[in-house]
């Protein structure tokens, strides 16, 4: 087997934004290297191969760019969860807290249902609302959760252990804000 | 060769949305048969294959669904256009104008540049004015235009004579909004 690239040499790091004492993980150097960009979504879909999703989730707009891939390779469903008034079909929404202020999500309600097991994704694990925003959607559709993937983690935000007993793989981490 | 699929067949028509008169032409059908999906990424692919394109650019939301499979297939780079505060390096934005108000879509500076060949794509060419956007800031960046890529067109609109002289590949064409 090839040797691995190393992710995270592919991620910059931007101080202070969106606001100061944020450090944000910049993404876009990684998906501008078509080796960087294939090899994440070779290394989610070797993940979750076995597990047979039959459709792959995510929330715009960031979780598209890997959900869409992802989907194709695996031979699945792509499934956009969109913000109010975007989906045009019937749609089962999920209002969520944020620290200001709060958000909603939508599914449209024949996009998945019991007997599909869905893979999630999204670029990023923070504090996981967004994602147990996706989880809560899916589960009140009636279909398995066959797993989370995301390309970053930030495990000292906890959103893992915020996200309950799903099977979740992350391919980058940081172990700190800095 | 196997024979095409008929790509409209995966379209839902939904009359009055987002507002009455419109027909919306929902794609999500489309995007959940791994078929019909794989299949329109593959013709944009075949379609642009030869021209040797090294970026590939989308604005936020579905644009990133097609741009990044496309991405991958031809081995380019994956370059996102965003709405303003999204992109959190050096930006280049491109102010336009909407039926009522405005709007600005943002690219990375050092996202694309001089010699690079560039495809943008979106889900729908309407009346054009996203994607004249998009092709505003490539320009800008001193950066060849090999090409659009849409999944759909509504000649109707007139939108491709907006666009000017660039080569333009639509996979489905609506001639009238009903």
């Amino acid at each position: 087997m090839a040797s691995e690239l190393d992710l995270k040499q592919f991620i910059r790091n931007i101080p202070d934004f969106p606001k100061p004492g944020i450090m944000f993980r910049d993404i876009t150097p990684l998906l501008a290297s078509a080796a960087a960009f294939g090899e994440s979504v070779r290394r989610m879909a070797e993940h979750y191969r076995a597990a047979e999703p039959t459709a792959i989730l995510a929330a715009e707009a960031r979780g598209f760019i890997f959900a869409a891939p992802l989907a194709l390779e695996l031979g699945a469903s792509f499934v956009p969860i969109r913000k109010p008034g975007k989906l045009p079909f019937d749609t089962r929404a999920f209002h969520y807290e944020l620290e200001y202020g709060s958000d909603s999500l939508e599914l449209h309600t024949d996009s998945v249902q019991k007997g599909d097991r869905v893979l999630l994704v999204d670029d990023l694990l923070a504090t996981g609302g967004t994602m147990h925003a996706c989880t809560a959607l899916t589960e009140e559709c009636g279909a398995e959760i066959a797993g989370l993937a995301f390309l970053i983690e930030l495990d000292f935000l906890g959103g893992r252990e915020k996200l309950g007993d799903y099977e979740v793989l992350s391919l980058i981490h940081y172990g700190s804000e800095s």
